[in-house]
C-alpha cells in the first residue's frame, strides 16, 4: 500500500532490506545488529539521501517514526538459531514487543516475518494457515519455532487488544541474490556444490544425499521430514506463481565465488 | 529437596503459596502484583520472621538473593488470562526471562508452573509428557498457551545453555483451600452452584449442563473438546495417586460462603 504515497517512512528491520524503496522517494530506514546480516548487503544504500542504517538490537527498546514496520529481525537458519538460542528467544519474545510497542505509539503497521517452521514436524500436506502445527515445545528447534508462534499471538494480541494493524507472513525457505551462500540449509548447499563441482550432498561434509539423508535420520532430533506450502490461496487472492527465481540465485552465487578466488 | 537444609531462601512467585514451609525454618519470600492473587492469601504468614512479601510485578527485572524460585506469576483462569492478553504474553514472556535471569545470576533452581493448557486441544488422550500438543497459535486462548510452551521452551535453553537448574510442571485443573470461588472453571462453579442448591450449569448463568455443553460448543471457539493427564508416570516414581481433595474444597468454599453472608 506504501506506492500511494511518496513521503511514506519506513522501519525496516532487515536481512533482505526493500530493494528499490528508497528510490521510489521513501523513507527506508534499516536496523540491524549485524548479528547474521551484512553491512555489504545495504552498501550500495549507504549514503542516499533516502536512506538510513541503525546499528541496534531489537532487544532493546527503539523510538523512531516511522508508518510502515517490517519486523524481519531474528536469526534465520538452523545454525544461526542454535547458535544462541535465549538470544533467539528473546529477539523473538521481547524484539517483537518493542517492535509492537513503536508500531502501538506511532501508529505504524507491522509486518511480521513468520515461518513454515511454526507448522513444525506437520502432519498434514501441504500445510495451510489454518493448520496449527506440530511443534515439540522443548526440542533443540524450539527456540525458533516457538519463539516465531508467539511472535504471531503477540502480532494478533496487539490488533484485537490496542488496534494495531498487523500482517504476518509464513515464509518457507526463500532463496535468491545476497542469501547467506553458507546458510547451511538445502538450497544454498546444493548450488554451492554443484558450482565448485562437488557431490551434491545437501551438507558441507561429504555424503551423498542417501547417506546424508540417512544421517539426517540418525542425528537431526525433530528435524521437520518434509514442509511443503498451501499455495493456493496465494494464487487465487494474488495472483502469486512460483518464479524461476533458482537461477538469479546460482548467478549471484557464481559472482561471489569469483569475487572470492 | 529443599527439607535437607533448614536455611533455605526461597523465592516463590506464588498464587498458592508454599504454605507451611516458613514454619520449617525456610525464609519465604513471596513475590505478587496482586493482579489475581489476594493479600488474604498470606495474611496468615505476614509478621512472621521468616516471611517476606514484595509487591512487584515479574514483568519487571528483579533482584533477590535467593535458592529457589518457584515461578507461579500468571493469570491462571480464562477469564483472567483473556482480561489483558498482551499482560498474559509480557508475564510468561518478558516475566519468565526474568526469573531465568535472576536464577542464573543466584544459582537458584527454578520450578515453573506450566499448564496442560500447551496440549490445546489434545488429538490423544490421555495426555502424557511427550505428547506436542494441538494449539492455535492465534486463537483467542493463545495468550496463555503460546505463551507458557514459550516459557518451557526458555527454561530449556537456560538449563542447556547457562546450567540453570529447572523444573516444569504442567499442572492440570487444581483444586483446593483458597481457590478463586469465581475463577470461572467448572470445579469452582460446580461446588458453589451446588452449595448455594442451585441447578449445576458450570457457569454462572443459568443452563443445565446439556444446554451449557451446547453453548460452550458454539461460544467457545478453540474451548478444548477434553483434557485427561497420563498419571502413570508421577504414580511409578513418585507413588502419588490422586486424593480425595474436593472435600477439602467443599469445606473451604462453604467457610467462606458464611463469611460472606
Ligand atoms: N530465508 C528464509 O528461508 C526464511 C524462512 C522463514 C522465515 N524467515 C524469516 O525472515 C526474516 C529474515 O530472514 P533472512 O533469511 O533474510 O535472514 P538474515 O539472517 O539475512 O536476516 C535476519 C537479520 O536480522 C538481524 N538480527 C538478528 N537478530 C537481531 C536483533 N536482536 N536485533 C536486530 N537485528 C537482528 C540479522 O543481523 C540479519 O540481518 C527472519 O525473521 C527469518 O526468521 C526467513
Ligand atoms: N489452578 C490451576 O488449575 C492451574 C492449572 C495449570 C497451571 N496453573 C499455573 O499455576 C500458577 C498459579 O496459578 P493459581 O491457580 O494459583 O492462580 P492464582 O491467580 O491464584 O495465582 C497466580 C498469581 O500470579 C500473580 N501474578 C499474575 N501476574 C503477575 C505479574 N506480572 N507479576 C507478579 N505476579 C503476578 C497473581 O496476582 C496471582 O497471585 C500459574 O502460573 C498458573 O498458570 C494453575
Ligand atoms: O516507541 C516505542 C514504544 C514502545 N517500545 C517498547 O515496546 C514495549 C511494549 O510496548 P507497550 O506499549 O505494550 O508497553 P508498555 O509501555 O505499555 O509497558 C515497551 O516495553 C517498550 O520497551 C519501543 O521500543 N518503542
Ligand atoms: O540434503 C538434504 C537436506 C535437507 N533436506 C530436507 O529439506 C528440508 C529443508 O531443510 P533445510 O536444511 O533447508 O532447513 P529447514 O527448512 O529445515 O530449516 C527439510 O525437510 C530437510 O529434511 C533434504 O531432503 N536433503
Ligand atoms: O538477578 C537478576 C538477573 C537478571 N534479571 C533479568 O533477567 C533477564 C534475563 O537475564 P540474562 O542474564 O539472560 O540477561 P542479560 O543480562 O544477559 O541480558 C535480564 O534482562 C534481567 O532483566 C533479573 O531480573 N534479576
Ligand atoms: O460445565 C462444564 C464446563 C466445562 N467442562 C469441560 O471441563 C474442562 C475444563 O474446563 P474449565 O472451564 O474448567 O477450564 P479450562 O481448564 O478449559 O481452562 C473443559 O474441557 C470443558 O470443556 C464441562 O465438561 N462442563
Amino acid at each position: 500500500g506504501s506506492e500511494e504515497n511518496s513521503d511514506h517512512r519506513w522501519g525496516g528491520v532487515c536481512g533482505f532490506p526493500p530493494d528499490g524503496q528508497a528510490d521510489d522517494g521513501h523513507e527506508v530506514t534499516v536496523v540491524d545488529n549485524f548479528f547474521t546480516g551484512r553491512k555489504r548487503n545495504v552498501e550500495h544504500w549507504i549514503g542516499h539521501e533516502n536512506f538510513e542504517l541503525i546499528n541496534h538490537d531489537v532487544v532493546e527498546p527503539l523510538y523512531i517514526e516511522v508508518d510502515q514496520i517490517y519486523h524481519l529481525a531474528s536469526p534465520a537458519s538452523p545454525p544461526n538459531y542454535m547458535y544462541n538460542p535465549i538470544k533467539t528467544l528473546k529477539t523473538n519474545t521481547i524484539g517483537t514487543l518493542n517492535m509492537l510497542g513503536l508500531a502501538k505509539r506511532v501508529g505504524a503497521r507491522l509486518l511480521l516475518a513468520s515461518t513454515s517452521e511454526v507448522y513444525g514436524d506437520p502432519e498434514v500436506h501441504p500445510q495451510n494457515e489454518e493448520y496449527w502445527g506440530h511443534v515439540n515445545p522443548i526440542g533443540p528447534r524450539a527456540c525458533y519455532d516457538e519463539g516465531k508462534r508467539v511472535a504471531e499471538t503477540m502480532c494478533y494480541a496487539y490488533m484485537k487488544q490496542e488496534g494495531v494493524e498487523v500482517r504476518v507472513a509464513r515464509i518457507f525457505n526463500t532463496f535468491g541474490s545476497r542469501m547467506h551462500m553458507n546458510d547451511g540449509r538445502v538450497v544454498s548447499n546444493f548450488i554451492l556444490q554443484a558450482l565448485q563441482g562437488e557431490p551434491l550432498t545437501g551438507n558441507p561434509e561429504e555424503h551423498t544425499i542417501l547417506e546424508f539423508a540417512r544421517l539426517i535420520k540418525s542425528l537431526a532430533q525433530d528435524d521437520p521430514q518434509r514442509r511443503r506450502p498451501d499455495i493456493r490461496k496465494a494464487n487465487m487472492m494474488l495472483g502469486w506463481e512460483p518464479v524461476e527465481g533458482l537461477n538469479k540465485t546460482i548467478q549471484y552465487f557464481s559472482r561471489e565465488l569469483e569475487h572470492q578466488a
